[in-house]
């Protein structure tokens, strides 16, 4: 990848060769994803990543291990997740990172490894593929989170191997990688019981902890490999594409991301990313190709990994997390989508057909599921999203998707100008937000009848006049109105409290029903981050800074 | 009430006769509550409650009258909700208040006002009032905020008045009463709509309030009276009671709470709270009558506000209220009830039966209510709760509600002890979580067989050991180990980060479904509470410190 002097310092690319943290083998069905954590090759000076503790990039690189599990290991049904390390499955996130973090970078290391942890869970519920923490040691704070994350947990059984939340005693701070949500509502944990385990820094071990329920079942050392390996087999054959009886096929390998970079533009393949700087603005702009390409999803499987519509998410989804991570100051995307609206609606006949029951176009299903994944992130990416349908536009199928996961859309209204907008089928249930619903039925709430209007153009390209018409629109203006408008509206964005703007969005965007997902970042991460601002974390006196130091912390005592 | 110099400032008891800020007025099934805010009488000097905005002094007010018309006023079936003002219905929050207070009293003011305008929508949910917001002039903020907590918002068109959420663009937090949820869940406004409005300090007015379903309906001046009087007499007609055709019998007076209150402890009627300071410890104790009072609806509407239940809890709210804002460094409750758990059981069976199809007891009913709500104020306050069961005490049915609300419980397990629990029909929905579930069908989340179980007990007294056996007992240690255990969870929960422990408890204890009211504490409330921290708030160059000053805000624009 071509590197200037911007550069971002973490890279989000990555591949099994050069893993440094991570080893994954996989034979047959099991594969088996092993932490391995180098203490000495930490993302940058000033802390060491002992007991398998980790910082950013070990995340990104297991990020990247379940992503290749998907896509180029398609035969795999079981994922083993273990330690390399003994007696320690995995120490958590480290705590000298997180102690020299700003603010700003705790908070989107803990999202990113949020979603790594939801696409784990994403990969079983819908991938067919279970995964086994096999915990050959105390997993502790993050270690224990990433367990919770998966299908099963076993624990060995050796007298000091527990699981642990030491975050509260220790740190002052929440485990806010999903724990508390998790502990409570997927592992059903009575709240007497979460409070307690929240609170004893050496965890819960044996017996207790499967009573707990705390993990799945435990076994003794002396029997741990056949065990692990009984339970990887039994999970195995519990996957849906198992019991489907349908065939993989070949995996597809994933190219690398090529992306030239200087300061005021990011170009990829499809997807360009434009600065203005002054205005803390950028300017997304994602180029359908001129013509459809794979037809039918053998044809898609066949293209793998050079699919303009898989390349064109990929391209998409680095550039939101380097927007994430290294444009902090650019508060507004600008969103555009160029091209023949045909072309979106062609791929997204290939995706929709692939869903057919009994289809074994696993790939494209596959891609699907990633493209679902990208959406999740615009909408829990802390950057304000327009999307502007001017002329030469094309917010088609899924690409209507991503008008409708951005805050405001600005539609222009005008005869002469090409504004196409255009509907598909994926609209009615393909890429379900966090909230469960879709995005037509979230952003009618209050009229299901509007959305099914608008599903009951499925195929049909639209012009500005109609998907105004049909609600789509923010705001239309004519061609008149329609700089003024646009520009005054991208000021005021720049101009308010980057902070209010991150609240109202994370209040607005996921109105209806809540999930795990959507308390794990609305209400554990919101909770996190407010005690991430408290002096008693994060002051000089605070549990986070003091840790590992001789330094005590000290409190302020007056409960808030 | 008794005052020494250690009394609180501010008090939560009041009565229309010496409101300051509101008027009350019933006219058969018609109240006006009329917003009429004395500006020169803010609750502390440094500001001036202008435009009808408000302090916590004004909300403790609109708190007692929604109180005093559930039950001194069961007569009324709709409640006209406008001001005194002319072209302002209600300016919001007072600001000078806001950024002239501690983070910690932001928190507790937001908190209280939430619960006052959640109570507003319970007396209508369940209680047969409608809530008609009448907006003779502008609602910004807080004043919309309260609009929105009502049944119907009927607005007047007179070119000018506006409803407006200038909170994001003048002062960079959010609209944390609640008003960011009820405009996407309760009256779900399309997102781009709720992010728009949001922005727009001047607010939205006329037409395209009503097409955004901001307001349900705009009069102009010329016939406000008449379109007022009309759209409440509608409101008044829905009303179940009235649909029912029950009769109410006469209301019921609220006698003033009476505490004795000295630095060491705060003695009501039924209630005790004695401190431990060194200990960061308050001991809750509940005293049951000796004799059950009441032996059915009838008799407990003649006893009325003298009822000991209904006493009871009114003095425990009073408790929990005082302990928010004025014991900040309390941040443990140890709960006792003491006395005959049969007491607690004969008052539970006139409530239980209150609830059946067609009974006119309607008091009896509001008293179930009126608990529901204490037990809610409970697991919203920032303070950890531990049941303490041991020799006297008697968690029976209500109480063992309490007891479940508490983050922990423990139960001694002896022989000689005298220890009871006792199980009624309240557990099985008559004080739903703010979750909506039942304390046990969230408790047993994960095995509603548990839950069941302990609801066949019903009308039963039950020993530690079966009480422990059922699951209702986090610790049940002998009385060999009782006193050092209990004392070491003590010492322990109060040498914790209070801040981790307040996110802790605000993500263990609502385990399950959201809800409107979860999200608003939960979702809403968090990310205000981290706004409320950041310096692009509260700064020396913050919007909420700079508005209203010559100063204009700096804001730090990187996005978290």
């Amino acid at each position: 990848m071509p590197s200037t002097a911007t550069a971002p310092r973490t890279s989000f690319q990555t591949h099994p060769s050069r893993y440094q943290h991570w080893r994954l083998a996989c034979q047959g069905e099991v594969a088996t994803l092993t932490m391995a954590v180098q203490a000495g090759a930490a993302e940058r000076p000033g802390y060491e990543l002992k007991l398998n503790s980790y910082d950013l990039a070990v995340d990104v690189e297991l990020a990247d291990a379940v992503q290749r599990l998907v896509f180029e290991h398609p035969e795999v049904r079981c994922v083993v997740v273990t330690g390399a390390l003994e007696r320690v499955f995995c120490a958590g996130a480290n705590i000298g990172m997180l102690a020299t973090s700003s603010h700003a970078f705790k908070v989107n290391f803990c999202k990113f490894t949020n979603e790594t942890r939801l696409y784990l869970e994403d990969a079983s519920a819908g991938g067919g593929k279970r995964f086994l923490a096999a915990l050959n040691g105390t997993a502790s704070g993050g270690g224990y989170e990433l367990a919770l994350a998966c299908d099963r947990i076993l624990l060995v059984d050796d007298r000091s191997s527990a699981v642990s939340f030491p975050e509260l005693p220790l740190l002052g701070v929440l485990p806010g990688t999903g724990g508390l949500t998790r502990v409570s509502d997927k592992r059903k944990v009575r709240k007497d019981r979460a409070d307690v385990f929240a609170s004893v820094a050496e965890g819960i071990k044996g017996k207790r902890a499967v009573e707990w329920n705390l993990v799945d079942a435990i076994a003794p050392l002396s029997k741990w490999k056949e065990e692990v390996a009984r339970h990887a087999l039994e999970l195995a054959a519990q996957s849906e594409k198992r019991a489907a009886g349908t065939s993989t096929g070949k995996g597809v390998e994933l190219a690398p991301i090529v992306c030239e970079r200087d300061d005021e533009r990011w170009k990829y393949g499809h997807v360009e990313v434009a600065f203005e700087r002054e205005a803390r603005t950028a300017r997304l702009t994602l180029r359908l190709p001129p013509s459809a390409g794979p037809k039918d999803a053998a044809a898609a499987h066949a293209a793998g990994g050079s699919w303009w519509l898989f390349q064109l998410f990929r391209e998409l989804d680095d550039a939101l997390l380097n927007l994430r991570f290294h444009e902090p100051e650019i508060g507004l995307v600008l969103v555009r989508v160029e091209g023949d609206p045909a072309v979106a609606l062609a791929a997204d006949a290939v995706l929709v057909a692939a869903q057919a029951k009994g289809s074994d176009a696993w790939f494209a299903r596959e891609v699907a599921r990633y493209v679902k994944r990208v959406l999740k992130r615009v909408e829990n990416t802390a950057k304000s999203f327009y999307a502007v349908a001017d002329a030469g536009t094309a917010f088609a199928g899924t690409f209507l998707e991503l008008f409708l996961a951005c805050d405001r859309t600005y539609v222009l209204k005008d005869d002469g100008a090409q504004v196409a907008l255009g509907v598909s089928g994926v609209h009615a249930g393909l890429y379900p937000m966090a909230n469960g619903l879709t995005r037509l039925g979230t952003r009618f709430l209050a009229s299901p009848a509007a959305a099914q209007a608008v599903l009951a153009r499925a195929g049909e390209i639209l012009d500005a006049a109609t998907a105004d018409e049909l609600g789509l629109a923010t705001f239309a203006p004519d061609a008149i109105d329609w700089d003024d408008e646009l520009r005054l509206a991208i000021e005021e964005r720049a101009s308010f409290s980057p902070d209010a703007l991150t609240g109202m969005e994370q209040n607005v965007r996921p109105a209806g029903p809540e999930t795990m997902e959507t308390k794990i970042f609305g209400r554990l991460s919101a909770w996190q981050n407010w005690i991430f601002q408290r002096p008693n974390a994060v002051g000089e006196k605070g549990a986070l800074k003091c840790y590992g130091t001789p330094l005590r912390p000290e409190f302020d005592y007056r409960r808030t």
